[in-house]
């Protein structure tokens, strides 16, 4: 979705789009090549975003200027071994793959990952910031951030990509936008409460709904953020920003994590409320999981404290130990 | 409104509450002493909220343990002079009243004009954070700051009024909340230009709407209100926070000025704009004209940059200049 969506800006911006899916998007690639339609972004794409099945991954890489990959976190080293024959030329990489890994001792980023898994130093820039697909695909502007370790090469692909709806910033902070850019799932699905409980107490939408509570989620899903950054080795600044508030506002505006989430607050049973998602990626359930068992171990290196994070330990609770949503106000922004 | 609401929680924490209203408010006060019914809240309210007309000041304040003051922020000079007979007593004083001042020569803030027109050391404590009066009225959970000078004041009120779903937390950090407060109005109706927008260009809601727009427009106000919270002698600290963060999520979702900015993301002339808000308080007019006028002066001292505020410049160009809704992104984050 997010790949083919990224390349409504790139054919703006005067470039050809070479669209490779993997084998779960056969069917996807097969209605761009018969009548130019995706079906899942439900947008006609221009003629110069031309589809590719996986099997034609080297014809579509010949005299390539930029490698983009939009798999899932679940599919980053798949997609590194894949690509790893076409990193040596030193073509750059940007990854819109968003998520934290876990091996046990370190939480990883995705872009490490995926320079791991290439065996090649080709360490991918990676974006994040607010960017539904399907209003990318119909030109909606936005601002997003392009992160990496080499300001240089950053610059010269945010100048690539930019258009006059689609405005990449530049930061170095990898640490700190990977971070913000996987939480905000984890978050989203806590905000999504609100409207779950206020359906369940018979409400309707409005201006009066259950918007204080999902503010005060908002605002302690921040704070949290900042603690976990700065745990992970990233910036404060990070989080006021695109990566942190801009990305965490448009998720429960606009994604199915805030859905998930409301069908929690609702009083749905867990595994009811896996199954009405109808096979959905949710990556809030992956960062909950990879941090479930990270804190206890950053925790004992005095690198966090539990304490500190109420409202994550709740979500973990909730999504992974399907407990009943009872979010603990009275443990926010550093009470007791 | 707000105070009316307030009275909900501070019942329900045994308390009685003596509701004294303004000369604007004589229909309402009517309207409790008849029927126990609020006619803008649309609430029935407990009978030990006690209206009281303005004539019967002296009545209510017998026996005070704090007097709370949710006038508007224009009426916080009369307040002050009112009120000014029973402050030598020391009963702590807590102000829902929210916005900026400018003398011409520093941007001012309530709390310190209640103090300096009551004649008195009085200085109010002030609440701030996620709070729409309708919702707090029907008991919806939320956070917010109490902030002061005072750490044990602050901890004896915040106590005072504490409940099961109205939870306050202490801050001291008085510039940082009152600015992020006032700021949020502003701000908000810049994130309701994109709802605007999408209706004028056909849109419907949903999911797919300008929520990238929006997004990346709330992000931008949090790292511009950041600075003006630094310049203006405040912490960073309190801008990812409830004041900050918490505040402006719940006036994009539930708030009049989000309204406001929608209709003139829609297109709608200035004038035809505030006509449909139909008297309603438009603080987010008061705080842009306060900044309007303060921020060249503050510029000249060196301590804001006008370069780093270009969606607050916009948003005073369209509110009080009647320019067009073009939000420039490609001026955000401290780009160009």
């Amino acid at each position: 979705m997010m790949g083919s969506a990224l390349s409504v800006p790139l054919v703006d911006a005067g470039h050809e789009v070479r669209l490779v899916g993997t084998h779960l998007d056969r069917e996807i690639i097969d209605a761009l090549g018969d009548r130019g339609f995706h079906p899942t972004l439900r947008l006609e794409l221009a003629p110069a975003i031309r589809p590719y099945q996986l099997e034609a991954l080297g014809e579509a890489m010949l005299g390539a200027d930029v490698i983009g990959v939009g798999v899932s976190s679940a599919g980053v080293r798949w997609a590194a071994e894949r690509l790893a024959p076409w990193l040596a030329s030193g073509v750059p990489v940007v990854m819109i793959s968003k998520g934290l890994g876990w091996d046990g001792q370190e939480v990883t980023l995705l872009p490490d990952q995926f320079a791991q898994s290439s065996g090649t130093s080709v360490q991918p820039a990676a974006i994040a910031g607010p960017c539904i697909a399907g209003e990318l695909g119909r030109r909606v502007e936005t601002s997003v951030v392009l992160t990496g370790r080499d300001p240089r090469m950053l610059a010269r692909v945010a100048a690539l990509m930019a258009t006059s709806y689609y405005h990449p910033v530049i930061s170095t902070d990898v640490a700190g936008v990977q971070v913000c850019a996987a939480l905000k799932n984890a978050y989203a699905m806590g905000v999504g409460f609100g409207a779950g409980l206020h359906e369940r107490r018979g409400g309707l939408g409005g201006s009066v709904a259950q918007h204080n509570y999902e503010a005060a989620v908002f605002a302690q899903a921040m704070v949290e953020t900042e603690r976990l950054v700065l745990a992970l080795g990233g910036e404060r600044s990070t989080v006021l920003g695109l990566a942190g508030t801009g990305d965490l506002t448009v998720t429960c505006n606009g994604g199915r994590t805030s859905r998930f989430g409301k069908w929690l607050g609702m009083g749905l049973e867990l595994g009811e409320a896996v199954r009405r998602m109808e096979g959905a990626t949710l990556e809030c359930l992956d960062i909950l999981r990879v941090l479930g068992e990270a804190i206890p171990v950053l925790e004992g290196r005095g690198l966090v404290r539990k304490s500190e994070l109420p409202l994550l330990v709740h979500l973990i609770e909730v999504a992974l130990e399907g407990r009943s949503v009872k979010v603990p106000f009275d443990r926010f922004f550093g009470v007791a």
